[in-house]
């Protein structure tokens, strides 16, 4: 059986499911994909970094989580106060980064995964910030060190979107895309197409926690943006800043203009866009309401779900459902990525 | 670079289709895939089997096609009469089959995959019948000789199905699918639901080429049992047979129950479906009309496209919609799957 060493940065919601995962997978992981995941090292940003060389339980930190306990009441471990010089002294095979997006300058994912992959491991990553911001540096870094780095948690949380680009697809050439990337603006949206108020919306998904208390990361686009900027370098291979993306978010949104796109059989609904206008010409990027007819596979989706419809040279038109958020729907992006980097290492083992 | 020594069994329009991509995507298959692809033989139902151990033209072979000339006009090639004889005389690393879907026998596909993977060659398929009928056996002698069967082309052509239950969703547990698996139905029901009568449709549907003369395998269920055949194996690993399908057709379905479901706000659809009552539960599968709500997300796909939807233990619904058919489109089936192959491939290079 392969044996994997796994260090998680970042121990909140993200990093909770997945930890989650590994322990209810664990058998499933040996039998299906034989495959032992030894978790080595867990960081979060209030205790540092914990190692136990003989792997940490995942019961056990999950009960310490919900407890509220500090890390370091974990029995017989080593602890670094800094995540980035426990991770340096201790290494592994794969980081799991999942530490907060954070989109002004992507740390403090951003100098973990680049001490990762300079120590030679793999990474999987939830983390929108340093794919949105340096996506195809990082991966370019990865190619240089000879080890893959995974994002597929970065956009629809664990809906195979990355996987579906990479290896679904394989060998097709994607020609444009649209998508409905962001939930909170999908599900107020979906009620104002039910004839609610955005206000009252609004506050609603605030008290359910579907919305921030500041929304303004969702309802401007700006979060849509940066999966947008994610997806210009996985699927086009470009780098875009968040000023090359057009972006309108529905604050602006009126009853009266949703009421009169339902009249032409007409669903508003907040789609990011990228396209070429032809084979050499520049990629085009735009995070903003379009009125979709109802034969648009976008349009029926309704509430916190998201998705994108692929159009490629092969395939004319390939959508993608599913969830967007949620502790173990994005926990299961990373354990995705992380047997498929096990599977491209089998041969070599 | 990877070379991969290619065998093409099968030359009508699927096989077809994939030539025309191998041709058309040589310098993507390099640049992108590393990957130089060496199609050494070709065989057809009418002329047999033709070899050419420094590869064989696709340009070449299309232009045969196009004149209706046989294979064996081809220059400078080594002819043999049976396929099988030829494949198993010349071999290579990876057989394509593309021959007809036969579903009493699965011949000659099942004697075609069953050679080569018993030549340790791997296997990629677009043929419903050996998917359909041995799905598990044929994966069980991969399996033994240490090669892959792939098989994406065998449900929705190529969008990517299989893959994202291999890969996209790996590590998740399928709990139960539903799926419209047959493009002409839902090119009936669909326009039947624009107020058109069934015996119009389905004339114009024949005059097209979305119907056969002989409509029965689609209307009647039976290519969508073939396909929850092979989604039972890929997907649950479990072998099926026709009769454990509970199967209703279409031809029951009258006006005034599609006006009816309208009235409700519904969409009847020919849908397929696989569940388990419970973990250890038995696998339930039937392919019929229903009437699905619009909040349903395959209630809005209509014409010839196909979707699923996956329930999954971490993902609660994850839909995939795409091209159920066509010439590229299958070809891009095959076309991953090589990729697939290839790349786990490269590590013993």
């Amino acid at each position: 059986m392969k044996q994997i060493r796994l260090s998680l940065l970042g121990f909140g919601v993200v990093g909770q499911g997945f930890v989650e995962l590994l322990r209810s997978k664990r058998e499933l992981l040996q039998q299906k994909y034989d495959l032992d995941v030894l978790l080595v090292s867990v960081a979060n940003g209030r205790h540092g970094f914990i190692y136990r060389e003989e792997g940490l339980d995942p019961e056990l930190l999950l009960r310490l989580a919900a407890q509220r306990k500090a890390l370091t009441e974990y029995p017989d471990i080593r602890h670094w106060a800094r995540p980035l010089d426990g991770l340096e002294a201790t290494g592994g095979d794969v980081l799991a980064e999942a530490t907060g997006t954070n989109l002004q300058d992507a740390e403090p994912g951003m100098s973990h995964i680049r001490a990762a992959l300079s120590l030679g491991m793999h990474v999987i990553s939830a983390n929108k910030g340093p794919a949105a911001l340096a996506g195809l540096e990082l991966l370019e870094l990865a190619r240089e060190q000879g080890v893959q780095l995974r994002l597929e948690s970065t956009v629809m949380a664990g809906t195979p979107v990355v996987s579906t680009v990479l290896e679904g697809l394989a060998g097709a050439q994607v020609q444009a895309l649209r998508g409905i990337l962001n939930g909170t603006t999908n599900y107020i949206l979906s009620a104002m197409a039910a004839g609610r108020e955005y206000r009252e919306v609004l506050a609603e998904a605030q008290s359910q926690g579907y919305a921030e208390a500041d929304p303004t990361a969702d309802v401007e686009g700006y979060d849509a943006v940066a999966k947008t900027l994610i997806l210009a370098a996985l699927v086009f291979g470009e780098t875009l800043k968040p000023s090359d993306v057009a972006r309108q978010g529905i604050t602006g949104v009126t009853q009266a203009q949703i009421a009169q796109a339902a009249a032409e059989g007409k669903r508003i609904k907040l789609v990011a866009s990228l396209q070429r206008e032809n084979e050499q010409g520049p990629l085009r990027a735009s995070v903003g309401p379009m009125a979709l007819p109802a034969s648009d596979a976008l349009a029926g989706v309704d509430g916190a779900m998201n998705a994108i419809t692929f159009q490629t040279d092969t395939l004319p038109a390939v959508t993608v459902i599913g969830p967007g958020a949620g502790r173990l729907e994005t926990g299961q992006g990373l354990l995705a990525d992380l047997i498929a980097i096990a599977r491209s290492q089998r041969v070599e083992s």
